[in-house]
């Protein structure tokens, strides 16, 4: 069994981890740290978790992370690395739900997040970006995993085939990207009140959204050039889901049918990875509380080169939590779906 | 022109009443109120109202509100009786959307509301209970309203024929309620977000909520004796809206043709109550957006003595706003709905 | 494993239980019939079940359910009573999630599905109610199964224990009862369009409810005396997930700690109830998606004989496909959450 | 007093009209028409209009709609233009809400609506695309408007302004569509339930819409020149609302203020156009149930030729209902806002 301790687990990135550990056949929660909810039962914040899950929130000074085999850290961003360097020395590792592993970049990563890099040594040495479909070799011998921002799961494993076969422009791509609220997470706010955001849909954070460096970083590098991305975030009146709508111009030669054959050698081992056949559209109903993601595409009624790929996920799955258990079967040698079986649920 | 003024018109209710007051052909806002956002646009807070309300958030120091006719107060609890001495001297009438002026019994008040009352003097001489198709007479003598609570409002209107004709047990009866989140007011909290609220649907306050001892104080007064109430809130996954299952023994020797009809006449003249025809039941969203309280009824399949009322309203009209904009009408002599004609929105 | 037959899975039960069961470690689906729907990939019907479940719906004919072990009817009302006779002399359990068998009075079936029962016999001999925690060792060796209703397991569940002790008054038991939309199945209508029921509250069927007698029948059994019951349900604008709120006379001499201490003891086994501490309110979102039905209770404030029982349940699992699983599993010797383990979503 | 007729009333655009028709100062509702409903209340259908609107629907040919001054058809495309003609020689000026007089190229009318144009002549003498920001003259002039579809009033709006001027290219036009549910009709389907529908995002349509030829037919107009667009509609899970988000190149040597002002300066006696400031960026609840249009635009923050304009409208007022009696006030020499002055509803 994998000893696995959780540190900061009151949002909702921290409860679906907790609801998949504590189902997961290799995996056993040592410790759940919170400061602030020292002493009290996780099921009394989580009450979905009563008769499943019987621990309390320990201080992270009493929950001897030490002694686990890996630590997730579903915290804001900069709790991970800054104690990285000690859990590492312990022989620990360590899978970070927030920003602190995802960008190489550490220029970028202080101008989004308002803080330095502690551990730029790790971040560069001992760290990978968390996208399996992408990474997975480099995963299996990394320490210490960036698991990717749910915009970026969509967006990437949208566009990296495309982007690996040189098919698309690289400038002037667009990712028109919808979220559910939960993407906010479980703080109060007056913007994600049920009075405020029910019934309503808008855009937001147009001026610039902290996982566009982290999208281009990885296309960049899947790309071998600098790609251009407009990326516009929108608020979807529902709890989970994402719906990705992006588009781009295939060059000229290439038609849907090649595109799709394309994709579905590219992803036809990955477990977590649907490509929808042709004239299906996905929903995001269709990966509800599943770490699946699915992918359609077509061509602009009246444009031949205009390719549009429309991708969902459960942002807390896939784009955060599924993913970071992903990410901790890979690291451990289990088969990718342990723990991560469960199907989308409908209606 | 009647001039009005709106202290602390930032959360549900006041926006509502600032929407209803900018098209009020009789009423002029001469200012609105809020210390912490002096100098703001409300239009910049609320931009619904953009192109329709050009006026600034002003601090009350400045707002000369002793030049209004009116003043409503649209803030927490203890805010109107701390004004309402020096406002009644100039002359100006009081509207009270918060509980300040709605029960005489003030050690129930500082029970509730946690304050002792400080003009316990207005508060029985110069104030009354603003149900209008209670109170109308009463209410066109005084100078100083207390506004109703939303559940009171269903409540009382629901079972007054009732008890006036003493055709049913005083004792036992069932108020099972549900609410709009909008009725949790605009402030940042857990859980009426949408990721908590949405898709969920559960019961608060049963320990007791602070309605209970209005609406049985009003109960009281219009049954002649000591009424027995069991008064249940939930919370319904919608923004407006509120819906009040009553449940009451009915005395031996009545019917529900009687209770019916009795019902049309008691309400014939009443332009915002419509008792619906025998056979139909309302739903929340035939009043969405108006100040129209529907009441429908009927028998119980298996117990002929088991009567059940179902009330709907808007919490924000009918149950805050609009009902204090017809106490406004009531007051200064007006149609009592100039500024109210607006129908509900379907869907 | 346990071959499995499942027929009519075009509805929402139906794709539930075809979800549990592909996931049942010890279940093997054999055929999925729908007569309209012949030769279409299931997964086609509901995407959720991509890349699970490679199954196509055949025909009733070709479906060859006599080689199951057990025949699941996710279907109307009277298409599993047509069927029984044949399947048992093939030695074929059954178990129907209509309401087949779950009236002992054929007169009452007869009234409120508006056919007359077409296998009394098989009925009273051969079928037992199929609430486990009430029948679970009748159904260990009954052959058919009557899957409850889904309001009746919130009502008779919630009420069981005090009716056993008789601890209540039997006359005057009021369930005011909430549902999620999917209560009203797959199947176009005006009435249940989101742009219908959606922000909106509203009871239905106050006329009567074809539950009503399912509820008595079970009550009436419980408590060795005829019980009285009004009943009203309502629709809440929310997917899954029912609640509901029973009010009920405690004898004098009972105390909320005693009845709390009672429900504890009386449950304390059950996988699938939990009976929540003192001053805890279940909200639907602790069961949705999984197999879980949680109790609540308390006095209401200025009454102490008046007691409400709050409970709620997934109306899709626990009050349909996971019970029918949940019954299979009782049948078949197996424990009785196997393949039932998921935990509830949240958020 | 206008004498008005509506043809079937039985959608949301009619219960919409109605609901405007019978606050409109100037005009009066003779006749509600509905071959299936005849005799019945329009209020029984919609409660929400109950002590306001007290009308029986009536069949065609007992509605006298010779009589009327205009006729309103909120009624499936191809009634209107098959009744045009009588209408006109009897004086009847004609808005109809469906598509009939919307193309003016009749081939895509019947590529797209499946059947031919019985009345060529009308459409192209007699009628005008009923956009009053974009054809005030022409319908002061006219008698028979097609009032424009919901999703080309957010695109044609949104960009005439930049087309007028030639200020972006004219190719490669990206318009990311999303609305609310209310616009598939009040019709039973299985898609638009709320089990389905809610908490759920999807693309729509992709293979083409019939609202494409119709926004191109005005672009091209506007544009003098062929114009392309890529136009993906989306569902939002809301009853209400419309929101465009429309990619466009700016040529070189505008900036975001020069844009800005320049359409300050093209709507700024738009009664129904708000200009947002810049930062501000649209919701759509800012106009829920109001006829107003409103317009955001920033530069994408990595492109400085990337526009991106945000437009949102309630779809059945401006969208619809509320657009086409902005059309009747325009033909009747009315001020525009005549019975239109509603503010929005928030929350």
């Amino acid at each position: 069994m994998i000893k696995v301790g959780v540190v900061g687990a009151t949002g909702y990135t921290g409860v679906e981890l907790l609801r998949i550990l504590s189902q997961h056949p290799e995996a056993e929660i040592k410790a759940v740290t919170s400061r602030s909810e020292e002493g009290m039962l996780v099921s009394d914040m989580f009450p979905n978790l009563r008769k499943n899950l019987d621990l309390k929130f320990t201080t992270p000074e009493h929950a001897n992370l030490e002694d686990c085999d890996v630590v997730f850290f579903a915290t804001p961003h900069g709790v991970a690395m800054s104690q990285a360097a000690s859990l590492l020395k312990a022989g620990v590792k360590i899978i970070d739900l927030a920003a602190d592993f995802r960008l190489q970049d550490t220029d970028a990563f202080k101008k989004w997040y308002q803080q330095d890099h502690v551990c730029p040594d790790i971040l560069k040495n001992e760290s990978v970006y968390g996208l399996v479909e992408k990474n997975r070799e480099r995963i299996k011998q990394k320490k210490v995993i960036g698991n990717p921002g749910c915009y970026p799961t969509t967006v990437i494993l949208g566009l990296m085939p495309l982007l690996e076969q040189s098919w698309i422009e690289t400038q002037g791509i667009i990712a028109d990207c919808k979220s559910g609220v939960s993407g906010a997470g479980r703080k109060a706010s007056v913007g994600t009140l049920l009075a405020e955001a029910s019934d309503n849909f808008k855009a937001y954070a147009v001026s610039g959204h902290r996982h566009h460096p982290e999208i281009v970083e990885q296309l960049n590098e899947i790309a071998g050039e600098s790609v251009g991305l407009t990326f516009i975030p929108h608020l979807v009146p529902m709890i989970r889901g994402m719906f990705s709508t992006l588009y781009v111009r295939l060059k000229a030669g290439h038609t849907l049918e090649e595109v799709h054959q394309m994709y579905q050698q590219r992803y036809q081992h990955e477990t977590f990875i649907d490509v929808l056949p042709l004239g299906a559209l996905p929903e995001t109903r269709w990966v509800r509380a599943s770490n699946m993601l699915r992918i359609g595409m077509y061509i602009a009624p009246h444009d031949p080169q205009q390719l549009i790929l429309l991708v969902v996920q459960d942002n807390l799955l896939k784009g955060a939590a599924g993913q970071a258990v992903q990410n901790m079967n890979v690291m451990f040698g289990l088969k990718e779906d342990t723990g991560l079986g469960q199907m989308a649920i409908l209606p």
